[in-house]
């Protein structure tokens, strides 16, 4: 696999909440950008953008030539990815999408950074960029998949407004105004449906156990995406995953609970001391469990609430939560493009 | 058992959020009271309440005189419901207890009206209201296991913050205010603990994966309340149960995603019949999901996302929400009372 000193790097879709954390981590992170470029929609081409490595003028991606790229990180939603991604990989560049557009091709590694970094290897010019919830809990599953071989599993998720984009979490600040300033409405029923374009329901006070849209089964694309996408990270097709993705009125951080059984029976300590040596993970005891605030900003993936299962012994209970925006999205972005690249 | 006609009905813990919801709810249902007494602590002493049978006067519950109560709703917390239901029981009363005190005492039923309302006949004195997270639960197990007999159960909570009461509810609009004065922190990190008594973890713009006090096994007392009220109210001892409690940030109406396998494989049309027929619960379909808003304020529980198991077939995953001041606390003391009251 080439790897690249000093690699003329492309955010494209820089101007959304995941482009922003990119361009965010690649600076905390020191990477060796050689030249930097930033493409969005033609609404936002032409503005300029201070950075590390200098002011960067946002070009229109419609129209952007991508000669002269080594690594672009995507982040514009799939059909844009569907659309530009592969005429970027024709000229050259290595992209590292992070919409669903191509995680389940065949030809697509598909790889959360530290748990199965070997598989980018076999890259053809597009690399993915699993889906925010299903990498938070690969951060767990992976190394205790790696230890005891996953058989089945059980993940309810708690999915933060971000994951929807800036607009999610605009639509939670105006539905918190709206139906927080009559509360005994919420309190006694009778509130006013604010209505939004984004989720099935309100937002503000609730939760929506229907995060995505409804798709095979009964299932939303979010679901099927958890039940595949970790069957591919772990390379694993025959691991059983039963799933349901609710989003929550937060604004940053992707919470799962998951019910874990392996191929033989596990017990607490055994599990404690592989999760506590998880790389990009801390496990957090129960005085003080991990929430979504909590990761909001930091790196890691927290996990807590590690219990042995009480229903079917020889299991495990546990909750992940990590940042939507980083582990989920950006940071593991630069991470995969820290694999291509030869750090100093 | 011993049929009241007009009883004199007193509601204990009358100022908490529940509380006031009894004598709501009694309003509602025209349940015919005799007379009616309210208690609270010795600081609500004193005041008058204004109800459709007259303005009440709040009597201190530590010096009521229990005499001539037909039935007293209880909503007290557990400690004063050990402390004075037995002498409230031992001077004639039938006392509908929602706290936990005496919901696993051998001699007490524990029952969910419309689930499993033969139990109350075997009283002696003191009826235990079940735990709201766990009764809307069972709206939808109870009849499935009924018609199907449940083997096994994951089942991870979204508890809203009225159910640690008034307090909970001001914990959560005090903690928005706060936290969202600085949204740029809810992003990015760098928000600062608005500190609360209550919750293990901030509540506003979070979620909190540990909803009641740590207990054994690393489980929370409610979670072990969902284990063991589910099998005693479903009267099945066997039910292996995996259960997480999780405080989300709205006001009223519990969440709940389960997971269900039977003693044969069900399919989603007889799971769905055996629903749409359950009394006391709404089967909503994909396209109108239900959540805590909708619940609030109505009687019914509210079942959505029904699918087939994807990971373990023949089993069932699914969604239930319901307003846990009423049929999670009030309305179901209220449906006791009426069992032990012959109505017009």
């Amino acid at each position: 696999m080439k790897q690249y000193t000093k690699p003329t790097v492309a955010v494209v879709g820089a101007t959304g909440a995941v482009g922003r954390t990119m361009t965010q981590v690649l600076e905390e992170r020191d990477f060796p950008v050689g030249a930097l470029r930033f493409m969005a929609s033609e609404r936002s081409a032409g503005d300029q953008v201070s950075t590390k490595w200098g002011t960067v003028t946002i070009e229109n991606l419609e129209t952007a030539d991508p000669g002269g790229i080594d690594i672009a990180l995507y982040s514009a939603g799939a059909a844009r990815s569907r659309a530009h991604a592969p005429r970027f990989a024709t000229a050259g560049a290595v992209v590292i999408d992070n919409s669903s557009a191509f995680r389940m091709d065949n030809h697509v590694p598909l790889v959360v950074a530290q748990v199965n970094d070997a598989a980018i290897e076999a890259h053809d010019g597009i690399i993915a960029n699993p889906n925010c919830t299903t990498m938070a809990l690969m951060m767990a599953a992976g190394p205790l998949h790696g230890a005891f071989g996953l058989d089945r599993m059980v993940a309810t998720s708690y999915q933060s407004t971000s994951g929807s984009g800036r607009r999610g979490m605009e639509v939670l600040r105006s539905e918190l105004a709206a139906l927080g300033a009559r509360e005994e409405a919420l309190v006694g029923g009778g509130w006013e449906d604010p209505g939004n374009d984004l989720y099935a329901r309100p937002i503000g006070y609730n939760v929506v156990p229907l995060a995505g849209s409804l798709s095979d089964g009964g299932y939303t694309d979010e679901e099927w995406k958890l039940v595949n996408e970790s069957r591919k990270i772990l390379d694993a097709p025959d691991i059983r995953i039963e799933p349901t993705c609710v989003r929550v009125p937060t604004m940053v951080g992707h919470g799962m609970a998951a019910s874990m059984w392996f191929d033989r029976a596990v017990a607490l300590d055994e599990v404690r001391s592989v999760l506590s040596t998880a790389p990009g993970a801390q496990l957090w005891d129960d005085e003080k469990v991990p929430t979504p605030l909590d990761s909001t900003g930091i790196d890691d993936v927290l996990i807590g609430r590690v219990r042995e299962t009480v229903g079917d012994p020889g299991g495990i209970n546990l909750w992940v939560v990590g940042d939507n925006l980083r582990k989920g999205a950006a940071l593991n972005a630069v991470q995969l493009a820290e694999l291509l690249t030869v750090l100093a």
